[in-house]
């Protein structure tokens, strides 16, 4: 078991050979000692990585995932083991755990298959799936702040250990909530995938931050921070190490961006002080999120963070919070002009949507530092 | 009545001003004679357009779309007009008919709001929507292969007369089916985006065409279909005019890419011959999309086409056309990847989808030209 500055982790390997951490509040809480013992198939072979030359991005193709388990299935994999029902994880308790994903959209090394106009690589990279907590009813806005910090530092462990391999480029943590959104199974979880690229948004942004910056001399992202405190309209809560707006642009109808107070690139250069407070804000955001139309909203959550080896300083670790739910019975779906052009409507103000928000949130949650 | 190639437009105003053309396969339908009756509110004022400094792209906040009527609603606006029913469309029965969108994502000149990093504009522009048969359950797949060239008419006469307005950078047709992908309408139509701006899509086809002919000399968008020709594993449909394949890169698990044989810009600039044989492409391969599953599939459909007035010569007319269904009774969601870092992941193969897709194809219909 080792000591993550104040949580502890402790490795596990599942009957496929993949990997499985445990993050634990205590230390020696002996998980380690319960074995896979289900037989599984060998997995899957990594996807294959093609080039869009027209739009100059990467897209893997993982057909693999076409057979994942879904709502329908019984028995829920993200469950500890019970004796007679083994899961993705053997324990029979946890708090926080991670384990590489069976059928993962990016995986092991990356390898030139063809060149030229019709790339085609080995869809080199690492998926892992992240359990939020044992309790299968759970929802990530019920956690309390311990928890919540417990799984800060348990992605700030992730970042830094995925950073460290040669084949990935950058580290996504994200939480898809929601069967509107997709989401195939309920236990409370997020993921991180570990791309063999750096993604095209963060290329965009990275190439917007660069050009700022060679013309202005401040950090962008620092900088339109700042201007939304200034303005206000749009902020929903913060405190003294965080702050949540409603971005300028926002593209969705309930969207929103939360930075830390410190600009760092990413979780794994987060300060604890910083991972112990975040709770404090997103918890009551995510609250208000379910209050505004009184009904379980759909959302995805997101940390962009910089890439692994380049553009470091340019980049500014922040939360993208978003979902697609426009009205109590309504869904904003990214249709034609989203999905083939790239060019977003969105049908809310942003200040409306930090009104309502705002409005929403529990009593005692404060909007100023 | 006005004589385009082939087909004939003429025109109405609706009665808060809006503009109406009716595109007929006969002169003298004698369709201005219906007057619009109806006692309208004035049109919402322009949606803003917003800089994201960030991604570097425009954002429009159109929030007057809310209350645009849905599904729930009673009485379909996209019918004909009848005796005590006034709808969009006042003639009693119309082939074609195209109005300006009474709550539209862009509208009307194009100024300056507010500039710097949070720039604003009025979102000018120009929305339309296009009805494609008066008959309220009829399906683009049904249509008849005359009723298709007269829809490609009518787009193309749209195209070429949104072309001309200042604020009008790029002209978007298309059509979003089925209540999966969020269509609030069951009237069997499309939409025409005339947006004030190079959608951010383009803007990176476009680059990376530029990219491409200053290093090789061609057309990329042409080079890639010689190739996906050569390759033929993806070809899904062909006559002497058009070919269909599902991209070597797709990033749905059904998408067809359908190009023109000869290299234009846009619609506008499209022979007569190719409005004359499109549907006996396209058809098959809509009734294909049903017959996959078995099921009715929700379908986004559009052209991409040449800005209005730059890189006319890089650009590709083709249409793009994708449905997010996985399986009979899964689809696929843009999530956390797709939707927060651009990073696509297609579940199915290429290659499987364009087999089931040949598989699925009526009788008769050629793969080879």
């Amino acid at each position: 078991m080792t000591k993550l500055h104040c949580s502890h982790r402790s490795r596990g390997v599942l009957a496929d050979g993949r990997e499985l951490f445990y993050y634990d509040s205590k230390p020696d809480r002996g998980r380690e000692r319960y074995i896979d013992a289900r037989e599984l198939e060998a997995r899957p072979a990594a996807p294959e990585l093609r080039y869009d030359a027209l739009r100059d991005e990467w897209v893997s193709v993982a057909s693999a995932r076409m057979s994942r388990p879904t709502l329908a299935d019984s028995g829920c994999p993200l469950c500890p083991s019970a004796s007679g029902a083994m899961t993705e994880i053997p324990s029979p308790d946890y708090e926080v755990a991670v384990f590489e994903n069976r059928f993962p959209s990016f995986h092991g090394p990356v390898n030139v298959l063809e060149d030229g106009a019709m790339a085609k690589r080995a869809a080199g990279g690492r998926c892992e799936v992240v359990c939020f907590a044992s309790e299968h009813d759970a929802s990530f806005r019920d956690l309390d702040e311990s928890r919540v910090t417990l799984v800060m530092d348990a992605l700030a462990d992730r970042t830094a250990q995925l950073s460290h391999l040669d084949e990935v480029a950058q580290v996504f943590c994200f939480e898809n909530r929601g069967e509107d959104i997709g989401v195939t199974l309920h236990h409370p979880h997020g993921q991180i995938y570990g791309y063999p690229y750096v993604t095209p948004t963060s290329t965009r942004m990275l190439d917007s931050a660069r050009k700022y910056r060679d013309r202005h001399g401040g950090n962008l992202f620092a900088d339109l921070v700042a201007r939304e405190c200034e303005a206000e309209a749009r902020i929903v809560a913060q405190n003294s190490d965080w702050v949540a707006f409603v971005p300028y642009s926002a593209r969705w109808p309930f969207e929103v961006s939360i930075y830390p107070t410190v600009h760092v690139p990413d979780l794994a250069e987060l300060p604890r002080q910083h991972r112990l407070s975040f709770g404090e804000v997103y918890l009551p955001v995510l609250r208000a999120l379910d209050s505004v139309f009184d009904v379980s909203m759909p959302y995805i959550s997101g940390w962009h963070q910089a890439p692994t080896r380049v553009d470091r300083d340019l980049a500014h670790l922040h939360l993208q919070l978003l979902s697609t739910r426009r009205a109590a019975t309504k869904l904003k779906y990214p249709a034609g002009s989203e999905s083939a052009m790239g060019a977003f409507v969105n049908d809310m103000s942003p200040e409306e949507s930090a009104a309502r928000l705002r409005d929403a949130l529990p009593p005692a949650v404060s909007t100023s530092r």
